[in-house]
């Protein structure tokens, strides 16, 4: 079965949803047979890439929020995080563009590194006084090495803006075509979806549900086919 | 969507049958929203690791052919790689197991050298004079860092029995559960199947069908969420 998570590393509640769910996958009797794979989401995708602000002046002036609201909102979320056993930062934080981090964790992907580089991601950005905007690409290149990739193919990918920008707007595009609207988003077995930061016994009964919805499989074409089986490979008469 | 191929090193249809696949998958419009994984299937899972016969002596002793069925056999798949533009010794190979082989090419899924490594490994079985049995691992380590994996790694995987050995057995019973008794297998979205080496018709048929079957989303749950959307992070009442 397999698990496709949109999330931001600019997003709360992907931070908080990403634990809550990896606390319903971690007691379910078929998490050997789960696999996870991380989809990039950016809240913010026309932000450029020096446009760096503190999170409170972004909320105001994005959202139209008072600074109040805007405090208010983050202490909550710095409640829900610790409820999880999560740390977070309900002030000092910078917002800006994560399309660079998308990128990067598209690199780390290919070398089975991308759900370390993310909650690496999260971590410096939400937990740590690390700023994933603020230092530029050494900052990303550090945090990737932290995730075991390598720092020149890190350097690479920053370097070169054309480098796995497909990747990112091709799950964009099908975030869009699912339907999710906002992140964190779970898609179980591209069948089920889950929206948003949910108690953890809403992912236990999506994976069971889910598990269960495995479906049988259709055999398109069997007969007469060349293929190797316990008994041999098969040499019918040629077409 | 979700290509899934279950095959062996030693099966001479899973090398001519990926061809075919590729041949397919190159041609369909959204190939590039296909991701293919590997999946392990041992058409000899019994065979002790030293035990190392040629082709030919396995196919007259354990499938009971006459030595002239297994040769025309041979020279049958001879034919059949050479219309996929592939070499293909038909005499002089050996046979063995290919546990080791499905080790190595899970760590070479973590570092998503996956198809890298199965191709160079059919091609040193199937067309070139490099057993995959004879050298034992260091021709193994050969191979591996050809794929572009680390020799340490794959050295360090090929020491201990037990790396990856769930990841194989688990592919195994996988392909029982899913009806599959030979390889090549392919699974398509966990929903079609198509046994054996196909001609790349077939799996384009099979493409184009998993394409417009894709299933639409079931939301197990969207109101109240915790999440951050265009809007901004809601912050609903706590529950």
């Amino acid at each position: 079965m397999r698990v496709e998570i949109w999330s931001d590393i600019a997003c709360p509640w992907c931070y908080v949803g990403k634990a809550r769910f990896e606390k319903a996958l971690s007691a379910f009797p078929h998490r050997d047979q789960v696999e996870v794979v991380h989809r990039s989401f950016e809240l913010d995708p026309h932000r450029a890439k020096d446009d760096i602000q503190p999170v409170l002046t972004m909320l105001t002036r994005k959202y139209g929020m008072s600074e109040a609201q805007a405090r208010a909102g983050e202490d909550n979320l710095g409640q829900q995080a610790a409820a999880e056993g999560l740390d977070y930062r309900t002030t000092g934080r910078d917002h800006g563009s994560t399309f660079d981090m998308h990128r990067l964790l598209h690199l780390a992907k290919e070398h089975g590194r991308q759900d370390e580089l993310l909650q690496i991601l999260y971590r410096a950005n939400f937990a740590e006084e690390r700023s994933v905007y603020a230092e530029g690409e050494e900052r990303l290149v550090e945090l990737a090495v932290e995730a075991g990739l390598d720092a020149e193919d890190a350097r690479r990918v920053l370097a070169d803006p054309a480098a796995y920008a497909d990747a990112v707007r091709a799950d964009e595009r099908e975030a869009a075509a699912l339907g999710a609207n906002g992140v964190p988003f779970f898609v179980l077995d591209r069948t089920y979806g889950v929206s948003g930061a949910q108690p953890a016994e809403v992912f236990t009964q999506a994976l069971t549900q889910a598990w269960g919805a495995r479906p049988a499989l259709e055999l398109i074409e069997d007969g007469g086919a060349d293929a190797c089986g316990p008994d041999g490979c098969a040499v019918p008469p040629r077409r």
